[in-house]
C-alpha cells in the first residue's frame, strides 16, 4: 500500500544565496531536490510537491513595472500565475528526468491553484509582507499616491511595498489534486501558497492583491488530502532551539504540544522557521499524523526517522 | 453518451482590436468566450479548451527584456510557460462563473503542457515567425551580435526577432487530459501551442527557443485524444474563398479533400487562416471526424449545424 507526503519545498531552494537566479541556476537547484523526491517516488511514496515564489513573484513584479508604459502590467494575482508555471515548468521537467534515470516513468503535472481567502480577513486591514523592488522615498510616495499602494521603509536597502498575507482556507482544485495523487500521479500544485481568491456573495470569484503563505497553503491541502506525512523542505537541517546562541540544538523528534510551547517562548522568528512550526502544529492538530522538517539534502534520511525534526501529534 | 470536442481559441480573442489588452479587458473577453462553452457543456459536451498567446507572450518577452539588468530574464519556453497560467487563471475563472450561472459544477483544471518538437525540423534553420518588441535597426544589430538573434525587419513599425515555428510531434501531458476529459473534467491545455521542448539522445528534455502554432498542436492534441469535434475558434465567422474579393463567399460545409484544393489555389494567407484551414485538414486525415471554424458568437449555432464552416473527412 502507497503511503502519501506533501512535500512544501521553498521558493529560495531554486535560488541559493550568491545567486543571481538564472532560470539555468533555478533548474539545476530543481535537480537536485527532484532527485530525493525522485528516490521517495522509488520507495514507493505517492507525492504532492508545493512550493514557495518569493524572489520570482518580486522579479514578476518588477518585470512588469518596467514595462507598464509599453504593454499591459500584471497585477499580484497575475503574477502568483505565472510563477506557478514558470517553476512549475523548472520541476516538472526535472522530476520527469530524475524519475527516469531510476527506471519510473511515473507522469508528473502541474496543476493551476487558486486558494480562498476571506474577504474580512484582518491581515487586509494590517499589509505587513513586502514583496516587489525597492524604491526610492520619491518613489515610494508616488506609489502611494498614484497606485493606492501600502509603502513601508524597509532595511536599510529602501522603501517597499506591503501587501495582506492572509490565511488560506481552502484549495479550489483539492478534489483534481486528490483524484490524481490517487491515480498515483505527481501533483505539483499551489505554487507561491496559491492565487489568493475571494468568493463574494454572489458566488464571483475575484483574484486578490495579496500573498498566502506557502506553508500555510501547504498545511491545508495536506489536511484537505488527508496524506500521511507533511514534510516542509528548507534551509535548515533541523528546526533548533536557541537558534544561534551557544546554547543550540537540534531537536530530533518532538509532539505538537511541546513544540507549541516552544513557540509561546518565542524560540521562532515570524519570517523563517515560525510559519513552518505553526502550520506543522495546525496540521497535527486538524488529524495529521506526522510531519517533518529539514532541507532537501538531508530529506531521504529524515523520512526514514535518521535526520531533520520529526514532528507528532502527540 | 457524452460527446467530445476539442476547441481551439485565438490569442486574439482575448485582446480585441482597439484594446490595449489590460487584464480586466482580457478577464471580459474571456467570459464572453466561457459563456458559449458552458453552453456546449450544459448540452453535454465534454470538453478540452486550448488557446494561443500571441500578444500576451510578446508582452512576456518585452518584460523580461526591460528588467533585464536587475533580475534575471525568462527565455522563450519560460515565456510560454508563464502565459499558460496568465491565460488558463483568467479563462478558467471565466468558465468556472459561468458554468455557475447555469447550474454546473463542472470542474475545470489548467495544465501546464509540452509539446514535443524534432531539434532537425527544417524551421530550426529557418527562423520565420516575428515575435516579442519592435527594434530600431541599431538595437536590432546589438540584438544580433550580443544575443545571436535572428532579427527581420517587419513592415515600417521596424526591426523584430524572429524565432523557429516547429511542428508539433506528441503533446507530453496527453494521456493525463485524455485522463481528465474521461473523468468529465474540463480541461485548458496546450496553451500557446504548448512549451517546445526537444528530447536528446539520453532522453534529457531541454526547452526550445521556439513557438508552436497553436492550431497545429490543438490538432495534434485533438487527434491523440480521438474527441468527436475539433472546433477552432478565430476571428471570422466562416471559411471564405476569395475572400475580400467582390466574388468572397462563405463555405457551409466542404470535405477535406475540396477544401485542400482551395488551399493549393492558393486562398489562405500563411499568416491567418492557413494554418486552421491546414490544421483541420490534417486532423481529419489523420482519422478525425467533424472540425468547425467559425468565431465565437457563432460557435454554438455552428455546432448544431447551423452557422461557421463545417469540414468532413469525406
Amino acid at each position: 500500500m502507497s503511503r502519501t507526503a506533501l512535500i512544501a519545498i521553498g521558493g529560495n531552494s531554486l535560488i541559493r544565496a550568491g545567486e543571481r537566479g538564472t532560470i539555468d541556476e533555478q533548474l539545476a537547484n530543481a535537480h537536485a531536490t527532484a532527485r530525493s523526491l525522485a528516490g521517495m517516488v522509488k520507495r514507493g511514496w505517492r507525492i504532492v510537491i508545493t512550493h514557495g515564489n518569493g524572489p520570482q513573484v518580486g522579479a514578476a513584479l518588477l518585470r512588469s513595472e518596467r514595462a507598464a508604459g509599453e504593454v499591459y502590467t500584471h497585477p499580484l494575482d497575475v503574477c502568483v500565475a505565472t510563477t506557478q508555471s514558470e517553476i512549475g515548468y523548472l520541476l516538472q521537467r526535472a522530476m520527469e528526468y530524475e524519475l527516469r534515470q531510476l527506471g519510473l516513468t511515473t507522469p508528473v503535472i502541474t496543476v493551476l491553484t487558486q486558494v480562498r481567502v476571506d474577504a474580512d480577513d484582518p491581515a487586509f486591514k494590517n499589509p505587513a509582507k513586502p514583496i516587489g523592488p525597492f524604491y526610492s522615498r520619491e518613489e515610494a510616495e508616488e506609489k502611494k499616491r498614484r497606485m493606492g499602494w501600502d509603502i513601508v521603509e524597509d532595511s536599510a536597502r529602501g522603501y517597499r511595498r506591503v501587501v495582506p498575507s492572509p490565511e488560506p482556507q481552502e484549495v479550489f482544485e483539492q478534489n483534481i489534486i486528490r483524484h490524481l495523487l490517487d491515480q498515483g500521479m505527481i501533483v505539483i500544485a499551489c505554487g507561491g501558497g496559491g492565487i489568493p481568491v475571494i468568493e463574494q456573495e454572489d458566488h464571483t470569484v475575484i483574484g486578490s492583491e495579496a500573498v498566502i503563505d506557502k506553508d500555510r497553503a501547504s498545511a491545508v491541502l495536506a489536511t484537505e488530502l488527508g496524506v500521511d506525512l507533511f514534510a516542509i523542505s528548507t534551509d535548515a537541517r533541523q528546526v533548533y532551539v536557541d537558534f544561534k546562541k551557544p546554547t543550540q540544538r537540534g531537536i530530533d523528534s518532538i509532539t505538537a504540544d511541546e513544540l507549541q510551547k516552544h513557540v509561546d517562548d518565542g524560540q521562532f522568528p515570524p519570517g523563517s522557521m515560525g510559519p513552518k512550526v505553526e502550520s506543522a502544529i495546525r496540521y497535527l492538530r486538524n488529524g495529521g499524523k506526522e510531519v517533518i522538517i529539514t532541507s532537501f539534502e538531508y530529506l531521504t534520511e529524515a523520512i526514514e526517522g535518521n535526520d531533520g525534526t520529526r514532528i507528532v501529534a502527540e
